[in-house]
């Protein structure tokens, strides 16, 4: 079967979009810029919903829902936030259609239906729940606040790309609340920690833990601390980023609280978030040319069952006994006899949609008391016998999200570079991407100049990475420690 | 402790607002007409979802995304679908911001930032969604199709009310396509069930099953089915709608199928949703005057543990175990042991929470190895012995969530009235309230009067309801059966 997809030595964005399409993970829709989560993709991200929602509730998070609506003089309150935004904003000014006049059937604005006041259509929703923190945080009892909310947000962009960059995405955003500054930055490397174990241990997808330079903060932050992974085109992906927002937003929105002194201080806050665009770092990070390929720990569907050369009774009363088997141990099982199509069309199939294993029963191989059993990892297969299936498939399960995690690492290892001149600079980046793990003289007029010859950005300052001084590489001053630079989606 | 709650025979409207803000359930917000939902309401709104998705899934549906916002061409497509709300829409005009060159620090809309194409933000997602299924959907082995989106929606509203009417409301919406007209009904029957079992077993909330009038169909639907809930006030509550779309949409879409004979017709459709107004019908179904009361089966915190006078190191040994053994159950149990709080201040706050069940623990108590059960729904406490204590509260539970149907149930049955002549049915309707039983001679007309000289509406043509002809209490003209009438949220 020709899956069409393009393959990504010929080019990897084109793979990127066939990939998300052809196997049904999303859809370009009818308004610029917004996309369709179609149900395989939507079932992947429910996956990685569920999960971090638990992590999240373990840390002694709530959940929440605020307004999709902010009021633009809310929305201002910050300037640095509304300043960042701004250029992206969606914005509602009616609340009315009414027939047209001149077209029988159609609809146009009511221009009697104009909002007093502009509402912007939340790029992030810090204004909205910190004007609303003001009410319901009075007292050093009332601290910590730590709430989270999943949600949609509007951020216009004229270039877009499936799940990496869209008008709507579907995140969640993290804002708590705390009486003072250390317990803040705890709580904003808490969360970048989650993220981290989220992405390593489900995702299968290894990141480098850091913070931002200045220049590449949130809008409104005091420090943003980042969790960075590498695609397979030696682009960084920004996966996940925890912000601590100091007293900034306190301040705009005036949230004060009384102490046990009972003294009044602003509050210092947090704010992290993580979006669908995981869902782009998923594929970039493990796909190849046949098609998706998933960690099981998130495949909506672990294990497809595929009778060869196709079903009958002896067949099916076996499936039956192994999905039974494989039930029990938690693991999604899905018997593909579809009479309508032969195994090599079902395998291609498989395999596109990215499905960890598939387990082919012939009827030849039933009278030894075998199947045979394909790993879509490294695509390859052995016989199995039957006895024990359900533990052989529940320990494969595992090595192949160790695997995958593993090959994904030695690749971003590998991408690792360390550089001392701007011509080694640019030569790595040219023949292997990736990132440089250069000195930088901590300005942001040379990241800047940088930026410009290059492309490549500061991805972060990495937290756990040897610290040694050194010479910046561009300007040749003095430097306290290396950076990672790459080139960036 | 005065909770500050209005009593509901002083004012039952005032009554309601109270519990809802009271309880930490949801609160106005900057917003007009949008409200936030706070962690306690939101846990609730959580439980409600895990279990109706679980039902979704269960009968072969799966989940999406479709995009917030639909161009205006698309949304006028279905004639009937968009005059229904065109009065309700918020529209996106502009996509940037700009610093006001007239105020510092302000902002203003960019007049250059005009769309080409107004932007509805979705009051419901018929439109985009049956633009999208025209290219999934080609042939018979594209269908059925089903697939259901949780989501926010948006119907601007002058008069709001907390999880009743507000401008912003979080729903799910099913949209199913299919190749016959059968199918499709029966799958709108089918989720009209799933509504009352979900209403029934987990609310205990009960409700009629019925169907809508033409003048109360949902703009663009053949047929409307609904269940209809009956609150303490005496008005009726639509708690649920199913909608069969016949091919309206289909043909407003130009969505073929190939059939097996490859003959090409229109697909046949489907439509249902619930919404955060579960929330309302969920409060004034089962509290009091004390505050919230929760059926077990939805409440965040089943159980709530006191100690008194205080805590000690006895006290909270014997509440540890008491805890790991209704963990053991899957029961949510809490130990309230904050020491700032005297018990009568928790007993007071937990009562206004809804929490289901509290243990009081107390050291005289201990030493007979009994602890105080107390019930929320009918304010009744006992001593029960430590020994099997979970098996107990396990039993109570299923006690209460049983109780509260049936108090329900009976409060809704004693007010569902026979009448038989508009004198009859204006007193009635006074005196008592509820749903009220007569024959309608099946006119718009004649229901539209009724409307007018009494404000009540027809809620719905009973399904599971005694069928026996008679004469318009109105007009007296031929009846085929009587319908329910009653005064509506």
């Amino acid at each position: 079967m020709s899956k069409g997809i393009t393959s990504q030595e010929e080019n990897y964005s084109q793979w990127y979009t066939d990939i998300v399409k052809k196997a049904g993970l999303a859809d370009h829709s009818a308004v610029r810029g917004c996309m369709v989560i179609k149900p395989t993709g939507y079932a992947i991200w429910e996956n990685m919903q569920k999960q971090l929602d638990k992590m999240f509730k373990e840390t002694g998070h709530v959940n929440a829902y605020f307004p999709l609506f902010v009021p633009k003089s809310l929305f201002e309150a910050e300037e640095k936030n509304a300043e960042g935004f701004a250029k992206e904003c969606a914005v509602v000014t009616h609340y009315r259609l009414k027939g047209d006049p001149n077209e029988k059937g159609k609809l146009m604005v009511d221009p009697e239906a104009k909002l007093e006041e502009e509402l912007i259509v939340r790029p992030t929703s810090e204004a909205i729940i910190w004007n609303t923190y003001r009410d319901w945080i009075k007292s050093h009892r009332d601290l910590p606040l730590l709430i989270n909310q999943w949600a949609n947000v509007v951020r216009w962009e004229m270039r877009t790309r499936l799940f990496m960059r869209t008008a709507e995405f579907l995140w969640q955003e993290g804002h708590t609340a705390h009486s003072n500054e250390k317990e803040a930055i705890e709580e904003t490397e808490r969360m970048q920690d989650i993220y981290a174990t989220f992405a390593e241990e489900y995702m299968a997808m290894p990141v480098i833990k850091g913070k931002k330079t200045e220049s590449e903060r949130f809008a409104g932050a005091t420090e943003t601390y980042t969790i960075e992974a590498l695609m397979q085109d030696g682009k960084a992906l920004q996966a996940g980023t925890s912000h601590f927002l100091g007293q900034n937003f306190a301040k705009a929105f005036d949230v004060k609280f009384t102490d046990t002194n009972n003294k009044e201080s602003y509050v210092w806050s947090t704010s992290w978030g993580v979006s669908t665009r995981l869902m782009g770092g998923l594929i970039m990070t493990h796909s190849d040319d046949n098609g998706l390929v998933l960690p099981p720990k998130l495949a909506p569907t672990q294990v497809v069952i595929v009778p060869i050369p196709k079903a009958n009774g002896e067949i099916n009363e076996v499936v039956d006994k192994i999905v039974d088997q494989l039930k029990a141990k938690n693991i999604t099982a899905v018997y593909d006899n579809d009479k309508k199509s032969r195994p090599g069309f079902k395998f291609a199939e498989n395999e596109l949609k990215g499905i960890p294993v598939r387990i082919g029963v012939g009827k030849r191989d039933l009278e030894n008391n075998q199947v045979e059993v394909a790993r879509r990892d490294n695509l390859t297969k052995e016989m199995v016998n039957i006895d024990g299936i359900a533990e052989y498939i529940d320990q494969l399960l595992e090595d192949i999200q160790t695997n995958l995690f593993e090959k994904a690492k030695k690749f971003r290892d590998d991408r690792i570079t360390k550089v001392d001149s701007m011509e080694e600079f640019e030569s790595v980046l040219e023949s292997k991407g990736g990132f440089l793990f250069a000195h930088w003289d901590g300005t942001a007029d040379t990241e800047q100049k940088i930026k410009e010859l290059t492309k490549a950005t500061i991805r972060c300052i990495p937290m756990n990475m040897e610290i040694e001084e050194g010479k910046c590489v561009l300007t040749g001053k003095p430097s306290k420690q290396r950076v990672l630079f790459a080139k960036a989606y």
